[in-house]
């Protein structure tokens, strides 16, 4: 049995990727850095960038190699290997990003969303571990949702189940980057922070955030918002405390449809703390029946950043070991 | 094996009971009259009519009966056996009703959600035949949820999975009969319709329905604003087609979250016809992206208003033989 898998995260703002062996440590990395607003042509030349320097710099040879999973954030359609669309990645559509790579690197690929990576990962090696039935909540650029049932990770008919950040929590709301209104992620993201912390702004409230920002859209993120906070920004923490609160509603509806045992919170926006941790369980309490809010266990993410890498990996081994067993 | 069940759909105005055999034929039924409002004990003793008129009444011994299977109308710990609440239903906390019943009757009992029952029985011997995961959703009093994958129905650590009813579509919305605030069901449901109804006729509107619900809110009902839209007054058909459309928006999130191959749509506002489903089609369409618009099927049910009964009498076979093959 093959005893490696390259597992490669595809984030908004970086890709980070490693080879991993069957007791999930990570023996070697390679990371780009932001490639947001690049063209598919760019992520997968450093795709084949990390497979190369992975190999070479640590002595690794291809037959050690069960394959190399894809985490990307967008719709995927895991099962054809299709990237059908990224709200953060413009120009992938319809993408058959698995084939592509595969074709590269002439080693199995196999492509999944990066949250249920994650979900993967918590599953088997952190805070999911011996949990048959649970959700992982990812709440970075996004707001992902991976489903494991059994055991197993749900996806659904095409491959696309957990695309939580889209359902509407708010007929009336504002826009948010896929187009719609009243998604959750135009919220509860880091995309929505920066949405209410601009409206505030442009609103003229008085805030140290003006000046941090200094005008360009990129600079003002979660991160960017939270230092403010941090500093006692009054206008920061209400959009952090709100944000958190939204992002209790979403746990609120997971809770409603999938009553999951347990609930995993991973993704940069947690590191916030209980600014943000707090008024999300809240969020959760208030809306949900006292009985199901008891009945729900909510727990932090244990891998941290390497769970992107290592679900990657995790599902390389998964699909591949699979794929072997039943030839 | 035992070739009978009886099967007992509680609603919210309703009971229906019926004894069904292995070929889905419902060889005799028992139906009593609105509850709405009374106690447990009074919906226990119907069951307990029910189940007695219809031994007596068909020629059938207990020993024929695999047992009795109560589907109902509100949040269910089915595993437990317990009504956690119901919303329509004043007086259902955490009664043990599966307990209850089964004591009296003297054969075993299972208590799922009404719409799990319908959900199983359009699985088995409805719209959803052969298909491994789908949804079912029931539109009538409220808006219900049922999952089915691999097969088999997902109920969730507590056995409350699907209560999509409650879940937040609009934050800042009106309050909804759990006392939380824009929770899909105070949209799109016969409660939904009857709010909006009635704060158009407190605003003033132009509308026949006034005089036909006479100031009796328990008359301003879903089928009485179809009427009064059939009779072409433009308030009520606006009801209608907003509450259609909300209903889309439920399933937008359905498909975003649990991207089923097959969505079967049941209950009693499905019948108001194309001036309701038109809008809810619409409301999906605008609200997903066009591939996951395409790759989901939509279907009415099949089995109408049995759906309920046989069900209630399908979950009671699947549970019994199962227990019987594990003893």
């Amino acid at each position: 049995m093959r005893q490696l898998a390259i597992g490669v995260d595809i984030g908004g703002t970086k890709i980070v990727a490693g080879v991993v062996n069957r007791e999930a440590n990570i023996i070697a990395r390679y990371r780009t850095g932001a490639h947001s607003g690049t063209l598919p042509d760019h992520v997968i030349a450093c795709v084949e960038g990390a497979y190369k320097e992975l190999l070479g710099g640590s002595g690794i040879r291809p037959e050690d190699l069960v394959g190399v999973g894809l985490g990307f954030a967008g719709h995927v359609n895991g099962r054809a290997g299709i990237v059908i669309t990224s709200s953060n990645l413009p120009g992938w559509d319809n993408v058959p990003l698995r084939d592509i790579v595969q074709e590269h690197l002439g080693v199995p690929v196999v492509l999944e969303h990066d949250t249920k990576c994650n979900a993967l990962a918590e599953h088997m090696y952190g805070a999911g571990r011996g949990v048959d039935n649970m959700c992982y909540v990812t709440l970075s650029t996004g707001y992902g949702l991976a489903i494991i049932i059994d055991g197993k990770l749900y996806s659904g008919h095409i491959g696309t189940a957990g695309e939580i950040g889209h359902t509407v929590i708010d007929v009336n709301g504002p826009l948010c980057s896929c187009g719609k209104r009243g998604c959750l992620m135009a919220y509860t993201s880091g995309v929505g922070l920066a949405r209410m912390a601009f409206e505030k702004i442009a609103s003229g409230a008085d805030t140290i955030l003006r000046e941090m920002y200094g005008g360009d859209p990129v600079r003002l993120t979660g991160r960017l918002i939270a230092e403010a906070a941090q500093n006692g920004d009054a206008v920061a923490r209400e959009v952090i405390t709100t944000a958190g609160y939204y992002a209790g509603i979403g746990l609120c509806n997971i809770v409603h449809l999938l009553m999951p045992e347990l609930i995993v919170i991973g993704g940069g926006l947690t590191r916030i703390g209980p600014m943000f941790m707090e008024p999300c369980i809240q969020g959760l309490k208030e809306n949900v029946h006292p009985v199901l809010f008891e009945s729900v266990r909510i727990l932090p993410w244990q891998l941290g950043d390497d769970s992107g890498v290592l679900g990657a990996a995790v599902k390389a081994f998964v699909t591949f070991d699979e794929q072997a067993g039943s030839k």
